[in-house]
């Protein structure tokens, strides 16, 4: 298909998205084209739309948690069909040719395409990716609710797989968040004994609503202290500084402080804080195709679902507003 | 046997070492006693002579890197036997029940008694440590160079084996002195590929000869670049604060930037630099007991020893002054 696809474009830094049509010109042997049922908007989102990390190209179409169906494929494409329900998350290709791709590890790929970075998203009716990257959903899945799945949901399960986090291990989630509701939700049915660390008390029957076994109060020094040296892994999900080393204190020996928001401001340790139990810190973007599969197949048989509020495409300024407020719980997805 | 042991003590922080004698009491069920044939002098020893780190008790008696014969044993010291040649490096003991010890990590044990620490070390002629920490040497290992790798050695051996470094790994070691010359060995040893880098352009020849392939001069921000995304693994044995950003970048993805330097100053660096190739800092402490006799009997294999000056009992001080002006090539040693 070449027709124009209809699509929601930023026209400068910040802006508000207008309704904007291109034209994609012809199919890439290796890429499958989806209609678009369903688009999450992360808050990466916002930060390529304003620009916050000096890659955007305007008119900007962003959205990079899309659900749909393949409607057509490039003659070279292996693996998926026509007709068959995908999810395209921050990844629409790799060159599958580097040493990280030939090893499984595509979403390290160097020239990977990331799906909003000069080339448009899917705040769109269609959408474009590598076949690779267009992952099959299981039946199970709710495709209203699995959008999420693809940016914050893998960013998340990406690490309890890379670190090789055990069901026997005792774990914290750092803001309970877009990020971190989801975490603590894999986290319980990984197995792992879950505390939940939270600026508020009033997110504590959430969390545990949510999957948390403890939930701390990280703005209590007492609370942290009274946990040193029991947590196996840490994941965090803010992207505000906090005291590391507090958290590091936690840690039991051979612990692992993972981050995956993307703090602006350095981090800041003592190497002591390392050097004695034997810790790190660690951080990862989103997972591999074969690691999005996994995800998928795990929060199916585990009825693992982000916590999502619903617009139609035709109210995503308001979309956007809401999740630029601070009040969306947890994770906004658009509906054509 | 509870006949004084002939020691040198420093009275106060920082002082010259004086002849000092003390009565041990009686020994432990299960520690053994040694006769001290050699003991390395390591840089941690001026730390705790001059109570750098707040924990020393005087009359102080350093030495962490002794070589010696057993000579008695408690009544329920197992593996070891009257005679046996052993080296005893930082640790002199742990609780052996705690699930650190019990699952083969005695050296995060928390409670692990440090040699040098509330106790007299091995500027002395008799030590004691428990049994599972005085490790046999292998015939090959000649006494009046192995005791330098109880604790310079195992603080770059253990990381090795603690973070899988596969021999097709490039890596590299930051340093190169007391620990990092000790590093380069295993490393090339291991079969790696091993870039060393150095502040200073007249330790190349020397680098290399250890088993370098590579030197990068760390001043040199064009050389820095030119590696940027190469290695595996990087092993920072330096006590000062450097460029951590640049490392990081010169790391691969999943590449590991690994601290045993005891830097002072923070460590400080972008959480980009860690999310995007899904990199790590870590650190960690001299090894087990297991790790210490696998790297005995790596060494044996491949004949790798430090570079070492060796100093009678007698000069001891003479000795430290020379490791405190930096001049020392790489481990001093001191005999009786």
């Amino acid at each position: 298909m070449s027709a124009p696809i209809h699509a929601y474009a930023a026209l400068e830094k910040g802006g508000r998205l207008q309704p904007f049509d291109y034209t994609p010109g012809p199919l890439g042997d290796e890429q499958v084209e989806i209609t678009v049922s369903h688009c999450g908007i992360c808050h990466s989102d916002l930060s390529v739309i304003d620009n916050e990390w000096g890659n955007a190209v305007y008119p900007l179409v962003a959205g990079h948690e899309a659900i749909g169906t393949i409607v057509e494929v490039g003659r070279s494409v292996k693996k998926v069909k026509v007709g068959q329900r995908v999810g395209i998350g921050w990844f629409s290709g790799s060159c599958m040719c580097c040493p990280q791709c030939l090893s499984g590890s595509q979403n390290l790929c160097a020239t990977a395409e990331q799906t909003i970075v000069g080339r448009h998203g899917g705040f769109a009716d269609r959408l474009r990716a590598h076949w690779a990257w267009a992952t099959p959903l299981p039946e199970r899945l709710d495709a209203a609710k699995a959008g999420p799945l693809f940016c914050g949901g893998i960013t998340v399960f990406n690490p309890i797989v890379q670190l090789g986090i055990r069901p026997t291990d005792r774990v914290g989630v750092i803001g309970i968040g877009g990020l971190g509701h989801m975490a603590l939700q894999f986290l319980n049915k990984w197995g792992c004994e879950v505390t939940a660390f939270s600026s508020s008390d009033s997110k504590k029957a959430e969390a545990i609503s949510l999957g948390a076994h403890h939930v701390v109060n990280s703005r209590d020094k007492a609370q942290l202290d009274a946990i040193a040296g029991s947590l196996d892994f840490i994941l965090s999900t803010v992207n505000v500084p906090l005291d590391w080393t507090a958290y590091l204190t936690a840690l039991a020996p051979k612990g692992k402080l993972h981050l995956v928001g993307a703090v602006l401001a350095p981090i800041s340790v003592g190497v002591f804080s390392l050097i004695g139990g034997q810790k790190s810190i660690s951080g990862s973007p989103v997972g591999s195709p074969v690691t999005v599969a996994e995800m998928l197949d795990f929060a199916a048989r585990h009825q693992i679902a982000p916590v999502t509020e619903t617009f139609p495409f035709s109210k995503i300024n308001e979309a956007l507003d809401h999740l630029r407020s601070g009040k969306a719980r947890y994770r906004i997805v658009l509906a054509h």
